[in-house]
C-alpha cells in the first residue's frame, strides 16, 4: 500500500485537528486564533506583523514556522485550499501589534483574492497592511512572465528574510521591499515521483508512471514541464542546477541561500544523498552556499519529491537569512551552551585502521596463501553469483540484506588477504587479514561473525604449509570462535545449524584418514542438508525471535552461504587434485 | 506507485554517500570519521563521549543528533545493519577526550557483538569504555525477558538524557547509572502501515496488507503482535497509551517525557492529529507531559507507521531531558533574541466573526426569505449528492477538492442564513449573510467568488419581495461580482463559463416577459450545456495552467457546479408553482 495518508478522525477536519494539535504541541510558542495561529508572546514594542499563509498540508508552511526571527502568525487554510479572507483579517488583529501587517502567499488565484479582500478590510479599518506574493517555480510560467508563476518552495526563503527584518526592526515598507526583493532574486525547480493522497481519499490526487518523474510538477500537482524518466541522483542533481542558474539575475553574485527541499515521503538519508552533487555543482559553477538547508520546509502531504531552491543574497538579504530564528520547525542560531573550541583539523589523532605487521613467513606457508587467494576468490564468486537468492530468502523473516552483507564482506576479506599476500604474508597472516577486513568493512552480524571466525582459523594455521589436519584444524577454530561469540546453538535456525555438522563430519573423516577433497565434500554434503533442514525451525535468536513463524518453509540465509562456502572450498579443493 | 527510495547514485552507497553528505552540510558542527562521525568542536576539558550508534536508515538516528547537549559522535553501519567492531573502534578513538566512553544501541545481536568487541579493544589500550543497552520495545518481548526487548524510539530519550549528563560534566559511571535509569523507565509501543524499501530494491522489505497495519512491529520490520484492522487516530491513541501505561514502573510518579515518533511516510500533519487523543489520555491518567516532542526521531527509511514512547522522570532525569541541546536535527532551549514578554491571556483583544447587524425587514422581504432559505437548503441538498462526482472530475488536472469545497461552503451559508433568518432578517439580507458565512468558512477561489456573488446578490435583493424581475436583478448582480473579481473570461475554463450563458439567457427571458420559473429552467438549461462544452475548452486561469492538456475532455468542475445550482433552484421555482 503506498501513497496515503493513514491517520485521522474526521478527513474533512484533518487541517483543523491538526492545526489545533500543534497550537497544543507548542503552546508555549503559539496561539490559535480564528483562521490560524499566532505567537504566544506579545512584542515588546510595536513591530511589523508578519504573516504568511496558504492552503494546509504543506508543514511546516505555514503555521511551523511562527516565532522568534520569523513568523508572527500564520493563516491556515483547509487542505490545498486557500484561507478565506475572513481567516486573513481575523489572523492579522491579532498579530497586529501597531507597526502594520505584511501577508505572504504563493501566487494563487485564490490566496490572491482572499488576501487580498482582508488587506481591503483592514486597510478599510486603518491599519497599515501589504502583500508580498511568491513566484519562485520556474517551471510555471517562462521568465519573460515571470509574475505568473506560482509560489512553491521559494516562500520559505523569501518569509525566512521578511521575519528577519520585522524582527531587526523594519518597518512595513522596509519588510515588504526586501521581502519583494528576495522573491526577485530566487529561483526554484522541482520534481515529483509519486503522487499524493488526501485523508479518507481512495486514491492518490495524481500519479507519476513508474520509473517516471513529473519535472515542474506543482506542489498541488499541477502539471509541470514533462515526464521524464526517473534519474539517478547526480543527473537529477545536474539537471537542477542548471534549470536555476539559467535564471540568475543579471547583478547576482555568488553567494546564495540554498534549500534542498522534501515534499514528503522522500527520506532525508535521500535528500543528503542529492546534496552532495547539488553542492558539488553550485561550487563548480562559482557559487557559495551560505547557511544551505536540507530538509522539509513546503511539503504536499505524502507527496514523493523534492525541489532547489538558490536565493541570490546581496549584503542585506545574508544578514536577513543568516539572522537567528526560533520556531517550532526551524531553529538557527545557537544557545549560549555551545562549546566554542573548535578541533584543530591539522595535527590531530586519527582512528585509521590499524597498521599489520606480519611475521616473517615460511615458504610452505606462503605456498598455502596462493591456495587460500584462490579459495577466496572462488567464494567470492559463488556469493556473487548467489547475492539475489540469500537476499530473497532473508527477506523472508529478516531484512533482506544477508546477501548484500556477504558479498561486500567477502570483497573486504579478499582485498585485505591480496594486501597481506602482496606484503609476503603467509597463508595465516593472510586469513587473519581476511578476517579483519570482513569485519571492519561489512558490519552486521554475518560481518562480525566471519570476521572473527577468519582470524581464528588464521590464527590456527600460524605458519604451517597446507595439510588436511591443519585444514580441519582451522575449521575446528572457526566454528568455535564463531559458536561462542554468537552464543547460538544447533537448532537455533542460525548458521551454526550448516556449519557444526560440517565442522563434525569434517573432522571425523579426516580423523578416519580421508584426503582433503573427500573429508571436505562429505562434510559440504552435510552442510547442505543441515541447510535445507533449517527450513523447518523457527528462530529462537536475533531479531525475528518473538513471532517468527512466518519463515517456517524458508531456510535460514546464514545456513545456506555457510553451506555454500563449504561447497565452494571442498569444489576447489576436488578440482586442484583432478 | 508507492512504497519506495527514489534518489541514489549507487544503491550499495547509499548509506555511505547520506553520511558523506551530511558531513559536508553540517561541516560547521561534525567531521566525518571511518565508521561515523564526531563533533568538530573539542571539548574545553575532558568530558565522556556519548557515542549512539547502529545500522544507517533511521535518520535522525543517529549521526543526526551530535552535537552539544547530545551525541558527542555516532557510529554508523550499512542499512539496518549493525556498524562493525572496527566502526565503532575507530569513532571511539576520535571522539574520546580522556573522561571515557560510552557507546548507546538498541538490542540487536549484531550491535551487541560489535559493540562488544569495540569495548574490548579499547579497553585493552586503556580507555574507561561502557555500554547502554536499549530495550524499550513492548511488543518485543513480554515484560517479565524486558532484557531481551529491542530498542526503538526509546533510544532518543535515553541517548538525550545521556548526552545532557556528559555535557553537565557527570563521570563515565554516572553518565551510564542515568542511561540505565532511563532505560528502566522507557516503554514504546510502535505500528506500521506499509513496508519500506531499500534503494534500487525492486519491491519492500515487507508489507502490511491494506487496510490493516501491524501492530508493534519493529523498526525493520521485525514480526510484532498481530495485524489489525487500521485504526481512527482516535483509536490508535487510546490503545497506544493504555499499552503504554499497562507497564508503568512501580516507583514512577506523574511527569514524563513523551516522544509521538514517525517512521517515514507518516506525515507531521498526522502526527499533530494523532498528538492530541495521545495528550489528552495521558493527563486523563494524570500524567504530565514534559517537553514532549512530536515528529521523527528513530525512523526506517520509508516506512509508514508511528510509535508512542513515554519515559518516567525522576528529578535527575527531568533536569537532563529539559536541558538544552544544539545539533542538526534536534535543538532544544532557547536563543537569546526571544522576546520574553508573554501575551497575556485575558482582556487582549481578539478577532472574532463579525457582529452582523440587519435592518427591518419587510414583511414581502421575510417571506421571500422563506423561500431563498429552501431554495438554499435544496442546493445543499444537490451539491452533497453531486460531491464525489465534482471531486473526480476536478482530480482529473486540479486537487481534487472542489466538491467538499462546495459542500462546506454551501453548509456554512445555509447555517448563516438560518442565523439571519431567526434574527429577523429579509432575503436580502440573509443572502448577504449566507456570502459571508461561504466566504469566511469555505475559503479558495470558489468560496471567495461565490462569498462575494452571493453578497452582490443579497445587496440586490435588498428589502424588496419576490418577483422574476428582482430575482434577474440579483443574478446580473452576482455575475458581475464573480467575474470582476476573478478575472475570467468566457473560454477560460471557468465557472464563468457557465454563469456567464446563464446570466444571458435570463436576462433575456425575463426581459421578453417569461415567467420567473420557465425564464430560469431556460437559463438552467443554457448553463447546462455551456458547463457541457467546457469539456473541450483548455484552462487559461488558475493553477492548472502552464500546461493543463490533461483536462480536455473533462469538464471544469466549477462550471458544472455552477449549472448544477442553477438547475436546483430552476426545479425549485418549477416545484412551487405546480
Amino acid at each position: 500500500m503506498g501513497d496515503m495518508t493513514y491517520l485521522w478522525d474526521d478527513p474533512a477536519a484533518f487541517a483543523d485537528d491538526a492545526l489545533a494539535g500543534f497550537c497544543e504541541l507548542h503552546a508555549d510558542v503559539v496561539r490559535q486564533v480564528p483562521g490560524g495561529a499566532v505567537r504566544r508572546a506579545r512584542p515588546q514594542r510595536p513591530k511589523v506583523a508578519v504573516l504568511p499563509g496558504g492552503g494546509s498540508g504543506h508543514y511546516p508552511a505555514f503555521y511551523g514556522i511562527i516565532g522568534p526571527g520569523l513568523a508572527d502568525g500564520a493563516v491556515s487554510g483547509n487542505l490545498f485550499t486557500s484561507p478565506s479572507a475572513q481567516d486573513a483579517y481575523s489572523v492579522a488583529k491579532a498579530a497586529h501589534s501597531g507597526a502594520g501587517v505584511v501577508f505572504g502567499y504563493g501566487n494563487y488565484a485564490g490566496d490572491v483574492m482572499n488576501f487580498g479582500l482582508a488587506t481591503d478590510r483592514l486597510r478599510a479599518e486603518g491599519i497599515a497592511v501589504d502583500n508580498v506574493v511568491v513566484t519562485d517555480d520556474i517551471a510555471s510560467a517562462p521568465e519573460s512572465e515571470a509574475q505568473r508563476r506560482r509560489g512553491i518552495a521559494g516562500d520559505f526563503a523569501v518569509f525566512k528574510i521578511m521575519g528577519a527584518a520585522a524582527e531587526e526592526g523594519m518597518d512595513l515598507a522596509g519588510v515588504v521591499r526586501v521581502g519583494r526583493k528576495a522573491n526577485e532574486r530566487t529561483r526554484t525547480i522541482g520534481t515529483a515521483f509519486a503522487g499524493c493522497t488526501f485523508p479518507g481519499a481512495p486514491e492518490p490526487l495524481f500519479s507519476v508512471p513508474d520509473a517516471q518523474m513529473g519535472l515542474g510538477l506543482g506542489i498541488h500537482g499541477e502539471p509541470g514541464l514533462r515526464d521524464v524518466p526517473l534519474p539517478s541522483a547526480g543527473e537529477l542533481a545536474a539537471d537542477f542546477v542548471s534549470r536555476v542558474l539559467a535564471e540568475k539575475p543579471a547583478d547576482a553574485g555568488e553567494r546564495v541561500a540554498v534549500l534542498l527541499n522534501g515534499l514528503g515521503a522522500v527520506k532525508q538519508e535521500e535528500l543528503l544523498v542529492l546534496w552532495r552533487p547539488v553542492a558539488a555543482l553550485l561550487r563548480e559553477s562559482g557559487h557559495v552556499p551560505v547557511l544551505p538547508e536540507v530538509g522539509e520546509f513546503v511539503t504536499s502531504l505524502d507527496m514523493a519529491g523534492v525541489s532547489l531552491t538558490v536565493t541570490w543574497l546581496d549584503d542585506e538579504l545574508e544578514r536577513l537569512w543568516t539572522a537567528p530564528a526560533w520556531t517550532p520547525a526551524f531553529r538557527r542560531g545557537r544557545t549560549a551552551d555551545e562549546p566554542q573550541a573548535v578541533r584543530p583539523e591539522a595535527g590531530e589523532p586519527r582512528a585509521d585502521e590499524p597498521v599489520v605487521e606480519y611475521s616473517p613467513a615460511s615458504d610452505e606457508s606462503r605456498r598455502l596463501a596462493e591456495h587460500v587467494l584462490v579459495a577466496l576468490r572462488q567464494v567470492a564468486s559463488a556469493l556473487g553469483g548467489a547475492e539475489s537468492e540469500l537476499g530473497a530468502i532473508d527477506a523472508v523473516a529478516g531484512d533482506g540484506d544477508h546477501g548484500r552483507g556477504m558479498v561486500r564482506g567477502i570483497g573486504a576479506a579478499l582485498v585485505a588477504a591480496e594486501e597481506a599476500q602482496r606484503a609476503g604474508a603467509g597463508a595465516g597472516d593472510c586469513l587473519v587479514a581476511a578476517g579483519d577486513g570482513w569485519a571492519a568493512r561489512a558490519g552486521g552480524t554475518s560481518g562480525v561473525l566471519w570476521g572473527a571466525g577468519l582470524r581464528a582459523a588464521g590464527e590456527a594455521l600460524g605458519d604451517r604449509g597446507g595439510s588436511a589436519e591443519v585444514a580441519a584444524a582451522a575449521v575446528n577454530a572457526l566454528t568455535t570462535r564463531i559458536t561462542t561469540l554468537g552464543g547460538a546453538a544447533v537448532g537455533d535456525k542460525t548458521l551454526v545449524d550448516a556449519l557444526e555438522p560440517f565442522r563434525a563430519e569434517l573432522l571425523s573423516a579426516v580423523a578416519a584418514g580421508a584426503p582433503a577433497a573427500a573429508a571436505w565434500s562429505r562434510a559440504a554434503e552435510a552442510a547442505d542438508e543441515a541447510a535445507r533442514n533449517t527450513a523447518e525451525l523457527v528462530p529462537r535468536k536475533g531479531r525475528a525471535r518473538p513471532l517468527a513463524e512466518r519463515s517456517i518453509g524458508t531456510p535460514d540465509p546464514g545456513a545456506v552461504s555457510t553451506a555454500l562456502i563449504a561447497r565452494t572450498i571442498a569444489d576447489h579443493l576436488t578440482g586442484e587434485l583432478r
